[in-house]
């Protein structure tokens, strides 16, 4: 089985490179071939996503991606900006189904900004639609206004758009998901405001009756944002479309006050996937040893558990990693007074030592 | 000059009531109508906007709007529902800029589900554009899919649009607020991704140059909601689209922890508005005498301040309130131990009592 490796900007290569060391400790062997994305494509091949790179992770049986971004090019034409690798990985891999779980481990809960009895113990599951909505929804731009108020001036506008077929597959995803969970199941909509969303109830509503073991329930998107500050700890499965998942996930990932440690997968139809950590690249503190890999490490977990099929190797990453953090390692992202401070190797070794 | 009052469902008609007493305490009269709007509107007249309650608002100098929405609606069609009232008065009225504080009174800090050092002393100001992006952009429905991947199966779409006229005005009004506030402001946006958002990027970065005093900065949607999670109060004044403050601002209320304490306004260009709790019409209590009455209040004081130029008379009941949490004085949502619970009138009855 091969997995394509995608270190990206930032912080990206130090962190994979801790997570590809955690998997080359396993004793089963997976071949692993490394290409250039974001910013490091750019300036490679001059395209974010250089046509090797798609390539390569088209032909590979998963894909470990690290993060991409730095400021540096944030004055190239959209079409060059390295989060448009990221963009076309999704798009052009059908990874349909973003899997972000926002759990805290017990350890760090002093971590959150939120009160330890609002997040302790939290583990939601938020399930985001990835290749759909307004991101890549058809006619958009630039123009002169066609009609309304402002008929003739300049405007911006996109165009949010579902087809049935993109909701039903996210909906048995997560149905899926949540009958291996709590058997709950929120669906995030704006049915109130947006004819997308009404019909996003609609259909979510009907793929319900082939789970009548999963409580399912509707909630608007500012509602949503709400509860999870309230009472996160009430949702179980979330499942949303692709932009309020962007920020649903986000917010929901904040609250356990340790992006660093939250992993993620975006999935196809068939499991194959990109797996990549919650948070971002980090050009501030990238080079300098200090990022924490745990998120990587544990995006690689995700990988064997759902595209490698190696549910076993997963469970010991991950058993690995709380070891790691009962033994009071910590990078800085999540130090706290009386933990033993850490850099991006050492925490490496520490789960590989641990994996031994 | 002339106030609509209109009361709306749920426990809209109990917390107007208390706020219709306070500015009857004022010295100042008001000449006040009542109409009736959302459920109310639709019992009386078939329609959650009746006509003479849309001729009422725009006649009137100001509008004192409580809440609207009942379960017991969520059968009917759309366009009768509950919420199409706002949506219509805001639409018909032209109330573009939507200012929301999120404040945490001292007294209040322990209804925070965060830590005390993260959100004590907060005081942000949301302006979210309240008329235009994707809540009224046209075409919008359900159809077959013209092109695209699923060409020939059935969508919903919904188009996202911002007019050039749309972002300039709405920008104004939020580095003249930061100018009476912090100096700060910061636009969310999704330029990353969508072409509405760069266009509004743009237009807000040009607008800036009227305002070298200001300083700005944009961040993308999804760290933003981040953000509000993890450093609140770094934040001074946020301006956003339609759609990003709805999600945003109910985030922020619900930071406070206190909901029921928060105000909105809603201007148009002549500072004619609309005012309104931030908190939503809350059926299941409505009727029970439990309701806090203060978001309501302290939205008469926004409207005297904004559309009806008695400064004066908003600091006066600003203070009434902030005595009246002096004296200990709770409804039970901000209820905490130690402190006096009261019903919606002794609330009502101790800020008149206060303004004496
Ligand atoms: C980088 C950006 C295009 C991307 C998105 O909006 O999806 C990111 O925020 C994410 O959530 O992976
Ligand atoms: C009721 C609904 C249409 C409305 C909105 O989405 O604007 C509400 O959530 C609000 O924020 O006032």
């Amino acid at each position: 089985m091969k997995i394509a490796i995608l270190p990206g900007d930032g912080i990206g290569p130090e962190i994979i490179e801790q997570a590809v060391r955690v998997l080359n400790t396993l004793d089963e062997k997976f071949e692993m071939e490394t290409a250039p994305v974001g910013g490091a494509g750019y300036e490679a091949h001059g395209h974010p996503l250089p046509e090797g790179t798609l390539k390569l992770a088209k032909e590979a049986d998963a894909v470990l991606f690290g993060a991409v971004g730095d400021w540096k090019y944030d004055t190239l034409d959209r079409p060059l900006r390295p989060e448009q690798a990221i963009l076309g990985l999704r798009k052009n891999l059908n990874l349909f189904a973003n899997l972000r779980p926002a759990i805290l481990y017990p350890e760090l809960a002093g971590a959150s900004t939120l009160k330890p009895e609002v997040v302790s113990g939290l583990d939601i599951l938020i399930i985001r639609e990835l290749t759909g909505d307004i991101y890549f929804g058809q006619p958009r731009g630039v123009r002169t206004a066609p009609d309304g108020a402002f008929k003739g001036e300049r405007e911006g506008f996109d165009t949010m758009r579902y087809a049935e077929t993109e909701i039903r597959r996210i909906a048995h995803v997560a149905f899926q998901a949540a009958r291996k969970r709590g058997k709950r199941l929120t669906s995030v909509d704006k049915a109130n405001v947006l004819e997308t969303f009404q019909f996003w109830k609609d259909i979510v509503t009907d793929v319900s009756k082939d789970y009548p073991d999963v409580a399912l329930d509707h909630m608007y998107v500012d509602n949503a944002a709400m509860q999870l500050v309230r009472a996160p700890k009430k949702f179980d499965v979330i499942v949303t479309g692709n932009m309020f998942g962007d920020i649903l996930s986000d917010a929901a990932a904040m609250l356990t006050g340790s992006i660093g440690m939250l992993p993620s997968a975006s999935l196809d139809a068939n499991n194959k996937g990109l797996y990549e950590p919650s948070h971002g690249s980090a050009p501030d503190i990238a080079g300098k040893g200090v990022a924490n890999p745990l998120a990587t490490i544990l995006s690689a977990a995700m990988m064997l558990r759902y595209s490698l099929n190696k549910a076993e190797q997963a469970d010991r990453i991950e058993a690995a990693v709380k070891q790691v953090l009962a033994q009071g390692l910590r990078t800085p992202d999540i130090y706290e007074e009386g933990t033993t401070k850490v850099g991006t190797r050492e925490m490496g070794d520490a789960v590989v030592k641990a994996l031994a």
